[in-house]
């Protein structure tokens, strides 16, 4: 599959991101003139998936030095984009590669190294996506061998090439099985409240792959049914121990895989792995706004309808919003990155590489 | 508390219903002139909770005999409404109970006695509402007492006053409580595709029960973090082993409750217990139309908007929409009913009440 088009680009002296808020209704690319583009693109989730959230904040570093190329500028752009959004940390690992890159280089040579540097991240998270699609495969080749029926897999949110610079990581290994001729499919999990589900039902359909939207509720009683063979999500930060931050209902789902004897991968590159932080306990997890559960998206049901917001509860009902859980190592089957497919609870093996 | 409003009521020799499908945005009340309008009435959830839907049901016979009270009318008419929804035994339960009632009279006698059968059906279910409430709150109080903040309780769908002819199941212990004084907070579940969350704000709102609504999504976080001492739920059959289908999402939170070692609770009349039915597997799940999955239910966000229906998912999209699934007996702690709370895997004890 040729990706349909990219999430984030270089345009002369800005970035052109694909605008996710408006999918799968309207295709609308948004340009990014500054760093505060960048930022609010970020938080308010034009762009989102941790790898894209990580490329698009080292462009933010490249659009910051445009104007002002000094250790403060630098300092402050990266403060400012450090704070947009709590648990995805491909955040930080890409300031902080962008900080490597740049610290050290006099103000007048930091402009076309962190446009260097951004594109190098870019680059990164598409040959990673890649491998991940193809140690993937490999997973999944078994699985479908040992299917009476097309294998079903489930995921959950939007892990695919919206989620990134390339393929996407949970959905890598599946754009992989579909172009290796393995007969699959996808159910799709809604992904309340932000309903990131309906971006992957839109990539599989582009993709051609059969899937079929769910609600995250139904996820509990196709598992018991026997009627998903593995799961796959992504994850937006892993700690040392293998606890894996993914969007909020991934845990839900983990527990029931594990009831029924379903395998449960998350795919993710090397960069959502956070050495630093020793298990789930010490991830933080954002708690998003109100208004994201009380308000949803959508057309009107007539043709042509333009995209609208709804509000499906009163203004004065107290909602609570968190955007992420944390699923136990022990609870996964295997994560699989760019360098294979490695047990949660051994992932020192992974930071050598 | 007293009850806002009737859910069903007869007035002459009509039904009066609320209809729950403008909830919460508009108070509507239908009136039920015809056997075909109570069947429509209960297949497309203008009423809705199991006892709620027994009781419509067996109104639905009187007015079916109105105009013909003949052994094939009263035959034909309990054929139609036993189609209407597969998965509430409460229906079959009510619907028997009009049978014996019914079966062995002269058609003349049978209008009044149909009408005082189904108004027995009502006024039972209120009274075992009643309690439950009172055997709930039993469970609650050291609960209650254990916590050093306000007993924070979880249910999912809505089983509260709109789903029966009394207080609620779910909802009763829950309501019981707050009358008794005790400091509690509930947390919501939207429980999509029908969010019927919506209508338990809306309950708790009416009667003052701090609450918060969340994702379905948010379960397994917030049980994670400690910040649920139990859940509550209703059920819409129950095995005589004690599995227990409920509103579809309910095993995913009996999972996660499990896990943390939270208590988790069904609250059902006896009418609710299927002895006929050996377990889980026995229990017919009913399957939606998928448009309850890619069309929402809200108002335009502005001030005063009318409620609308909102496309969220395009037409092409293939949905699945199972309405409930079967928690199984070994993940609940004990089942509420109104002769008392039993384990779920010992419910012989009711059989014999």
């Amino acid at each position: 599959m040729s990706i349909p088009c990219p999430t984030l680009r270089r345009d002369g002296d800005r970035v052109v991101i694909l605008d996710q808020t408006r999918l799968p209704w309207q295709e609308v690319f948004v340009p990014l003139d500054s760093l505060s583009d960048a930022a609010a693109a970020i938080r308010d989730m034009q762009v989102r998936g941790a790898p894209l959230i990580g490329a698009t904040a080292a462009f933010g570093i490249a659009l910051a030095l445009r104007d002002d190329a000094s250790d403060a500028a630098l300092q402050a752009a990266d403060a400012c984009l450090r704070a947009t959004r709590p648990t995805a940390v491909n955040l930080h690992w890409a300031l902080d590669r962008m900080q490597d890159a740049l610290r050290a280089l006099p103000a007048a040579a930091r402009r076309a190294a962190a446009w260097n540097a951004a594109e190098a991240i870019r680059a990164g998270d598409a040959a990673a996506n890649a491998a991940i699609g193809r140690h993937g495969l490999a997973v999944l080749q078994p699985l479908a061998a040992a299917a009476t029926r097309p294998l079903q897999l489930m995921t959950h949110c939007n892990a695919g090439w919206l989620a990134t610079c390339g393929h996407g990581t949970a959905l890598a290994p599946i754009y992989a099985a579909h172009a290796a001729g393995l007969d699959l499919h996808v159910w799709v999990s809604e992904t309340r409240p932000r309903n990131q589900g309906l971006l992957t039902a839109w990539e599989l359909a582009r993709a051609g792959v059969p899937h079929t939207l769910v609600a995250d509720n139904a996820a509990g009683w196709l598992i018991a049914e026997g009627r998903v063979d593995a799961v796959i999500t992504g994850a937006d930060r892993i700690a040392a121990n293998g606890d894996s931050a993914n969007k909020v209902g991934t845990y839900l789902k983990a527990l029931a895989a594990r009831a029924h004897g379903v395998p449960f991968y998350i795919a993710a590159p090397r960069s959502t792995i956070d050495f630093g932080c020793p298990d789930g306990r010490a991830i933080p997890i954002e708690e998003r706004s109100a208004d994201e559960v009380r308000l949803i998206h959508g057309i009107a049901d007539t043709a042509g309808g333009a995209p609208l917001c709804v509000r499906i509860a009163a203004d004065a009902t107290a909602a609570c919003n968190p955007a992420f859980d944390v699923t136990p190592a022990a609870l996964l089957d295997g994560i699989i990155c760019e360098f294979g497919v490695f047990p949660a609870t051994a992932l020192a093996a992974v930071a050598q590489r």
